[in-house]
C-alpha cells in the first residue's frame, strides 16, 4: 500500500464497522424458535440440524436465540429425545472440531424441551419468554413457530398461538407450515381461510422444501446473473423443450395410508415440480432480490398456464403397490387401487415467450434411478458442414445445447448447474459455486461431463438449512404464499378430477420397466410411446384405412344420404368439402364456405385443419351460418370454436374470414345496430349472387337448423338474408342465415351425428315441407345440391 | 404339385406367354440411337456404357437396335476411338464372362461411328436408317438423339434433326439434352424457346443425372410403398428438418473457366439439389408411376417454395480457388473472384404440409469428405423415463428418428436407404434392394449403422445407365421438363442476382475448415455460426446493450424529440409503445393502435413481434393509418406488411384487427362503395370518442404523412374522419385517416429515419402550421401528446 494516509483511513473504516456491529448486536434483539413436533421424524432428520445451522450462521451477528422443542409427549421423555438429537448435530466440514464442540455446547444450552398441549401451556411459554427477556434485559425481535405436525392439528395450535403466544409489540411472528396444504382447490382454500383467521399473510411461511434445494434456489439468480446471454435464448424461438423431473427409486411401502390419499401428482407435481416450473417460466423481475416482485411474477406465470385436460397426463402404478396397500390397510383381495405412483404431464405456457414449447413434468416411485433435474434443451438451428467426427464440443452448434439445474443424486451425486460449452460460459457466484472436477466416462444428457461448464456448491447444504435461514431473514419468495398455493390448486384440480377414475398403467419398477413408461405428445395429447408405436407407425400392410365400402349411400328426403361410422363419416365429409373447394377455386378463383357452430363440426374442423394439406385455404372465404349473441371472447361464441379448431392451424387471409357482427357499439345483437343487415350486405358484396359454394348445417333434436328454431318469426321465409332469432336454450339471442339465403347455395351438407338424433331423424324422414314446425324440412336448395351426412347411430339407431 | 390338370394349365399358360412374347418382338420395331459427341469425355466415361447396359437390359425383348456414335471428327479417328471404348465395356458382375463377351460382340456389331457436321450428313443418316429398315423388313419404333455437346452447338444440331432426320410416321423422336440449361431465368427461357421451335415438349429429355442416382430414384417409390407409415409423419408436425447435401473433396482446379461462369449454386443447387427437394416436398400423387401426375405435383411443389432472399444463403470459397483462376485464366494478381465454391441455403416450403420446416441445401468443393444425402430428421416428441444408458435403439423414441436417402460415397461407400429402427420397418422392393451387412464401428448421423434398417441396391448402377433405360421407356418424370426448368430458375435467379456482389467467406478446405462453414438460421436469416457465436451469445459482461445514454432527448416543433442510432431508436419506440399499451389496458381494458404502412415501420413491427413478450396483444386493437388501393393479396398492401411482420407472430384476436375496406364489390376504393365511411363508423363504434390511444405516423420527403399529400383536397381539414386521397407515386389511390381524426389521438408518434429525410426534417423544423403545403405540419393533437422519433441520420444528417 503506497498511500501513506491509507492506513489511517482503513483503521477509521474498521472502527466504524465495529461500532456498527456492536450497535447492531444491541439493536437486533432476541429470537425465540418454537419447534412444534420436535420429537417427530422430520425434526430428528432435518429440522434440529437446520436450527443448529441457523445458529452457526447467525451467532455473533447481533441476535440472541432460544430454541424450544415442543410436542405432546411428557417433559421427561421429550427432553431425553432432544438431548440425544442435539448430541448428534454436525458442523460444516471446514470447521475445526473444537470450535464445533464449543458452538454445539452453546446451542444445547439454548435449547430445551417443553410440552405444549393446552392453551395454558402456550400462555406459560409466552410468559417464560417474556420473563427471560426481562431478566436478561433483551429486546424481543420475534418468534418462529415451526409446525412439524399433521395438518389436523394446525387449527388448534394456530388458535393458541394467536390468542396466547404472540410476541410483544414491535416484534414479528413467523409461523412455518409444512405440506400437505390441502387435497384439492376447495380443501386448500378452506385450510387457508382457517389459518387466515389467526395469522396475517406475511406471518405465514409455507415450506416447499424444493425451494431450498441449492440448484432450485439458484434458478432465479442464474437467470439474473446471466441475463445478457439468456436474453435472446430464453424463449420459444430457441428453447425446444423443458424437462422438470423427480425420479425416486424407493416405493411407497410403509406409507401407503398417506400415499393412497395423495398419489404422485399431489405428492410431488402440484407442489415441487410446479414451483420449479414457475421459476423457469416466469418473466424475470428487474430486481430478483425483491420478494414481492418475484412472487408477483410467479403468479403471472400461473395465469399463463394452459389448462390441463385428461389427455395432458399419463399415469402409472408400480406393480407391487396394490399388494402393499391391501396388506398395510387390510383391504380384501378384490381391492384395486387407482392411485398413480408415476405421472408424466405435458404443460404449455400460453404467452408469447413460451407458446408451443413443451414442458414435461415427470415423477415416479420405483424408478430405475434417484435423480431430480430441470433441463432446458435448446433447438438446433444449425447445419454443420463437417463430418460429425470432426465436431468439437465447445464449438459445434450441432451438438446438443442445454442448461441443466441438477437438483441432486443421480450419477453426478450432487447438486449442479450445467451449461453446454457450445452455449456460453455462465457466471455463478464464486463464493458459493465451484467448477466440478472432471469425471472421465460420466455422460449426462447425451454428452460427456466435459462438454459442460459444470458447477456445484462450494458447501452442500440441506434444503431445510437453507430454508431456516430464509425464514430467519424473511425471504418470503422462498415460500408458498396463499395466492401461489391456490393458483397451483386451480391449475391441478381439474386434471385430478378428470383422472379420478383413470386406470394407471402397471410397471414392474426399476430398470425392468424398460420403455414401458416412455411417453410422447402429439398436439396437446400425451400418450405412452409403446402403445402409440403399435397404433401410429404400423408396418406396411397392416390396419386398413377407412375406405369406401364402409360408407353407405342411400336417399333421405329424396336427396343423397351418406352414412358411416363417425370417423369415416367425418373423413368422407372432409374429403368432399376439399373436393368442392378445389373445384370452386379452379372455376371461380375462390370458395365460399359457411359453417355452423356448436360441437358437431369440431371433429370435422380438426380433420380439415390437420389432415388436408391440399385444401386451398388461401382462396377460401369462411362465413358463419349462425352465431350466439355473446361477447367476442366468450368461449360460447361459434366464432371462437372456429378460431380454436381451424383458424389457428391454417392460413386463411384475414380478409376472407367473416365473423358475424353480433357485438356492435358495446352491445349484443341490438336491432338498431343493424348487424344482420351489415352481414347480409357483406355477403352480397363478396359472394356472387349470394350463393355460397357450400353451407354446412346441423340438425337439432327439435328439428332446428342454423339458429332457425321452430315457429321462429324470422328467417324461415321472407326476404331478409340474415336475421336475429331466439333460441329456446341459452344464450337465447342468435344471429342466423335465413332459409331463403341457405337455399341459394350451390351445395348444402347437413351433418347429423349421435344416438340422440335418432328420433328426429326418423320423424323428419316422413314430414313434408313444414319449416314452421321443423325448420330443417325447409332446407331445399333451389338450384343447388343437398347431401345428408349421418352416422350410423343417428341413421340406424 | 398335386393337381393332375395343373401341368396342362401351366403348359397352356407358358405357350400363351411365349406367343405374346413373339408377337411383341415382331411388333416393337427398330430403335436407332444417335450419340452426338460420341468421342467426348462424358461419352467415354458413362454414355457408351449406359447404351451397352440398355442393350443388355432390352436384348430379346422385341426391339432391334442400331447405335450411331457421331461427332465432328473424321470417320477414321472417330471409329478408332469408338472401337477402343467398346472393347472396354463391362457387364454386370453376375453375368458369366462368355455371355458377356457374346453380347458385347453383338453390341459392337450394332455400333458404328459417323461424322455429323452438315445438314446433308443428317439427311444421309436418315436415309441410311431408312434403307437399313427396308432392307431388314423392320418397322421403325423411334430415334434417340443424345446431345453430349456444348450448349452453343444445340441449335444447329436441333435444326438439322428437325428438318432432315426425324423418324418416319408413327415412330417417336427423343432428344436428350445435358446441362447447363441456361445461366439464369432469361437465358434458360431463350434456350427453351429456341429448342421449342424444333421439338415438341414430349420429345425432349433434359438430363439431371442426379435423378438417375439409385437412392434419389427411390425417393418417390419409397414414399409410395411406405405410404401408410409415412402418412402421419411426412409433415411439419413431425419433421424437424430436411438436409439435402452434396459435398465434394475435389476442387475446381482445371475447370475454372467453366466454374467462374457458374459457381456452386448454378452447378449443383439449382439443378441436382432442387430436384431432390421437390421429390421430398411434393404431394405424393395417387399413382406414382404416372409421369404426368409426378411432373404436375413437382410443379406444385415449386409454387409452394418461399422466395429466397440474400439472407437465405451463406457463401464460401476455398482459399486456393482465386489463385487457380488467376493461373488458369491468366488474370492479374489484382483479380479477385467472387464465385462461390460453397453454399448453404435455407429453403422454406409455404404450404400446410411443410410450413416452418427448415430445408437445408448445402454443397461445396474442397470439403472434408465426398458424400451426398437427403436426411429427414423427425422431431423428438417423447420423454423417456429411464436413464439413457437403458435406451434400446429400436424402442426408444428419444433417440434420433430419421430417414436418409444416402446418394453415395461417404463412409458407407454405396447408395442406401436408412430408416431408424425406432421409426418403422420400411418396405423396399426386394428384387432391387437388399439389407446392408453389419459394419461394426460405423456411425452415421449420430448413430451406429445397426440402429437403422439399412438397404442398398442389389446391383449398383450408374446414373446414366438408369437414365438410358428411362429414356428408352419414355419415363419423362426422370427428366426436367421445360416448365420444371423454368420454375427452378424463377426460384433461384433472384437469389443469384442479389448475391452477385457478395464476398464469399474463404475456407482452407478439407478437414482444416473446421467449424468455419457451419451455419445456422434465426427466423428466415441464415448466417455462419462462427460469426454469430461472437455476436449473439456473449459471455457475461461483454458488449453493452442500448441504454438510455445513447438516446438523445430534445425538442422538435415544440414537442419532445427522441433521437438515437436506428437500432436503439426502434428499441426505444417499441418500449414506449408497450408501456403505452400496458397503461391503456390497465385503465380501459383495451388499447387502440393505428399503424402506418410502408417500409419504415417494418423493423418496429419485427421488434414488437419477437422481443416484447409482455405486450398485451389480446387486448389490442390494430387499425391502419392508411392503405393503398390494391387488391387484398397484393404485396403492396399495407395490411399485408402488417400481416407478414406482426400478425403472423402474435395472437391478436381476429375481431381486433381492422384492415381498411379498400376492396368492396370487386373494385378498389370506389367512392360509391363508401369504404371510407364504413371505416369511420367502425372507428366510432369501437374507439371511445374516436380517440386512438396511439397513432404511429411517418413523414415523406415531400412532407406528407399518413396518405395525406400536399395540396390534398381531402383529409387535411373538414369533418370526414377517413378519406380517399391520391398519391403522386403509384399506386395513386389511397385511403387515409384525416388530420382531424389523427389529432384526436391521445398520443401521436412520428417515426423518421434515414439520410433521405434530412432535408425535409430541416425544413419542417422551421415552418408553421401549413398542412396544405406540408401535411405533417398539421399534426398537432388537440389534447394528446406528440412525440418525434428520429434517427441520427434524419436529425443530424
Amino acid at each position: 500500500m503506497k498511500c501513506p494516509g491509507c492506513w489511517k483511513m482503513l483503521t477509521v473504516a474498521m472502527c466504524m464497522a465495529l461500532v456498527a456491529c456492536l450497535q447492531a448486536q444491541e439493536l437486533q434483539g432476541h429470537v425465540s424458535v418454537i419447534l412444534l413436533g420436535a420429537t417427530g421424524d422430520l425434526a430428528k432428520k432435518y429440522l434440529w440440524q437446520g436450527l443448529f445451522q441457523l445458529y452457526l450462521d447467525e451467532v455473533g451477528k447481533g441476535y440472541s436465540f432460544s430454541f424450544h422443542g415442543a410436542a405432546l409427549t411428557s417433559t421427561k421423555q421429550g427432553q431425553e429425545f432432544i438431548t440425544k438429537v442435539l448430541e448428534s448435530l454436525s458442523c460444516p466440514e471446514d470447521m475445526v472440531p473444537r470450535r464445533c464442540a464449543e458452538l454445539r455446547g452453546q446451542f444445547q444450552q439454548l435449547s430445551q424441551y417443553r410440552r405444549l398441549r393446552t392453551n395454558e401451556d402456550y400462555m406459560a411459554l409466552s410468559k417464560d419468554i417474556e420473563a427471560q427477556l426481562e431478566h436478561k434485559g433483551l429486546r424481543e425481535a420475534g418468534r418462529v413457530f415451526y409446525f412439524s405436525v399433521p395438518p389436523f392439528a394446525y387449527a388448534g395450535i394456530a388458535r393458541s398461538i394467536n390468542s396466547s403466544c404472540r410476541p410483544g409489540p414491535g416484534a414479528w411472528l413467523r409461523v412455518v407450515l409444512e405440506k400437505p396444504f390441502g387435497h384439492d382447490h376447495l380443501s386448500a382454500q378452506q385450510l387457508a381461510t382457517e389459518l387466515g383467521s389467526f395469522f396475517q399473510e406475511e406471518e405465514m411461511y409455507r415450506v416447499d422444501h424444493y425451494l431450498g434445494k441449492q440448484a432450485v434456489a439458484q434458478i432465479l439468480p442464474f437467470r439474473d446473473q446471466n441475463r445478457q446471454a439468456l436474453d435472446g435464448l430464453w424463449n420459444r424461438h430457441h428453447v425446444e423443450r423443458v424437462e422438470i423431473i423427480m425420479k425416486e427409486t424407493v416405493d411407497a411401502g410403509g406409507r401407503t395410508s398417506f400415499y393412497e390419499e395423495y398419489g404422485v401428482i399431489r405428492d410431488v407435481l402440484q407442489n415441487h415440480l410446479t414451483e420449479v416450473l414457475t421459476l423457469v417460466a416466469m418473466e424475470l423481475p428487474y430486481n430478483v432480490s425483491s420478494s414481492e416482485a418475484v412472487l408477483q411474477h410467479k403468479l403471472q406465470a400461473f395465469r399463463a398456464l394452459r389448462g390441463l385436460q385428461k389427455g395432458s397426463a399419463v399415469l402409472g402404478q408400480y406393480q407391487a403397490y396394490g399388494e402393499q396397500v391391501r396388506r398395510e390397510q387390510q383391504k380384501p383381495d378384490s381391492f384395486h387401487s387407482l392411485t398413480p405412483t408415476f405421472a408424466g404431464i405435458l404443460v404449455h405456457v400460453d404467452n408469447l415467450r413460451w407458446e408451443g414449447v413443451p414442458f414435461f413434468l415427470m415423477s415416479g416411485k420405483a424408478m430405475d434411478e434417484r435423480v431430480g433435474y430441470v433441463r432446458i434443451l435448446f433447438r438446433n438451428q444449425a447445419y454443420c458442414a463437417q463430418n460429425e467426427k470432426r465436431w468439437v464440443a465447445d464449438q459445434s452448434q450441432c451438438l446438443p445445447r442445454q442448461i441443466v439445474f441438477y437438483i441432486g443424486h443421480g450419477e453426478l451425486g450432487s447438486p449442479a448447474v450445467l451449461v453446454s460449452r457450445n452455449l456460453f460460459r455462465p457466471s455463478l457466484p464464486s463464493e458459493s459455486w465451484k467448477e466440478v472436477e472432471g469425471r472421465p466416462g460420466l455422460h449426462l444428457f447425451g454428452r460427456p461431463l466435459s462438454d459442460y461448464y459444470a458447477y456445484s456448491p462450494v458447501r452442500e447444504q440441506d434444503a431445510y438449512s437453507v430454508l431456516m435461514s430464509h425464514i430467519f431473514h424473511g425471504r418470503k419468495d422462498s415460500f408458498i404464499t396463499t395466492e401461489n398455493l391456490l393458483a397451483s390448486w386451480v391449475f391441478w384440480t381439474p386434471l385430478l378430477d378428470s383422472l379420478a377414475h383413470e386406470v394407471p398403467r402397471l410397471y414392474p419398477g426399476g430398470a425392468e420397466s424398460g420403455h414401458l413408461l416412455d411417453f410422447e405428445f402429439s398436439g396437446t395429447q400425451l400418450r405412452f410411446s409403446r402403445q402409440q408405436l403399435e397404433q401410429l407407425v404400423p408396418g406396411p400392410g397392416s390396419a386398413p384405412k377407412p375406405s369406401d365400402f364402409q360408407v353407405l349411400r342411400a336417399k333421405y328426403r329424396e336427396s343423397p344420404l351418406i352414412s358411416a361410422w363417425p370417423e369415416e363419416l367425418i373423413a368422407k365429409l372432409a374429403d368432399d368439402i376439399e373436393a368442392t373447394a378445389v373445384r370452386a377455386v379452379r372455376r371461380f378463383g375462390e370458395f365460399h364456405l359457411a359453417l355452423s357452430g356448436g360441437s358437431s363440426p369440431v371433429p370435422l374442423l380438426q380433420q380439415l385443419a390437420t389432415r388436408h394439406y391440399g385444401f386451398p385455404w388461401a382462396h377460401t372465404h369462411l362465413w358463419l351460418v349462425d352465431e350466439r349473441c355473446v361477447p367476442l371472447r366468450d368461449p360460447e361464441s361459434n366464432f371462437q370454436g372456429l378460431q380454436a379448431h381451424l383458424l389457428q392451424h391454417v392460413r386463411v387471409p384475414h380478409y376472407n374470414v367473416h365473423p358475424m357482427p353480433v357485438h356492435l357499439h358495446q352491445r349484443l345483437c341490438a336491432e338498431e345496430d343493424r348487424g344482420a343487415q351489415m352481414y347480409a350486405s357483406e355477403i352480397s358484396a363478396l359472394v356472387t349472387n349470394s350463393s355460397f359454394d357450400l353451407v354446412l348445417l346441423g340438425m337439432g333434436t327439435d328439428g332446428h337448423t342454423a339458429s332457425l328454431f321452430p315457429q321462429s318469426p324470422a328467417g324461415l321465409e321472407g326476404t331478409q338474408p340474415v336475421v336475429l332469432t331466439r333460441s329456446p336454450s341459452k344464450p337465447h339471442q342468435r344471429m342466423s342465415l335465413s332459409l331463403p339465403l341457405i337455399n341459394r347455395a350451390r351445395k348444402v351438407a347437413v351433418l347429423v351425428m349421435g344416438r340422440l338424433k335418432r328420433e328426429i331423424t326418423m320423424l323428419v324422414s316422413r314430414v313434408g315441407h313444414e319449416p314452421k314446425k321443423w325448420p330443417i324440412s325447409g332446407v331445399l336448395p333451389s338450384s343447388g345440391q343437398l347431401v345428408w351426412y349421418m352416422d350410423y347411430e343417428a341413421f340406424l339407431g
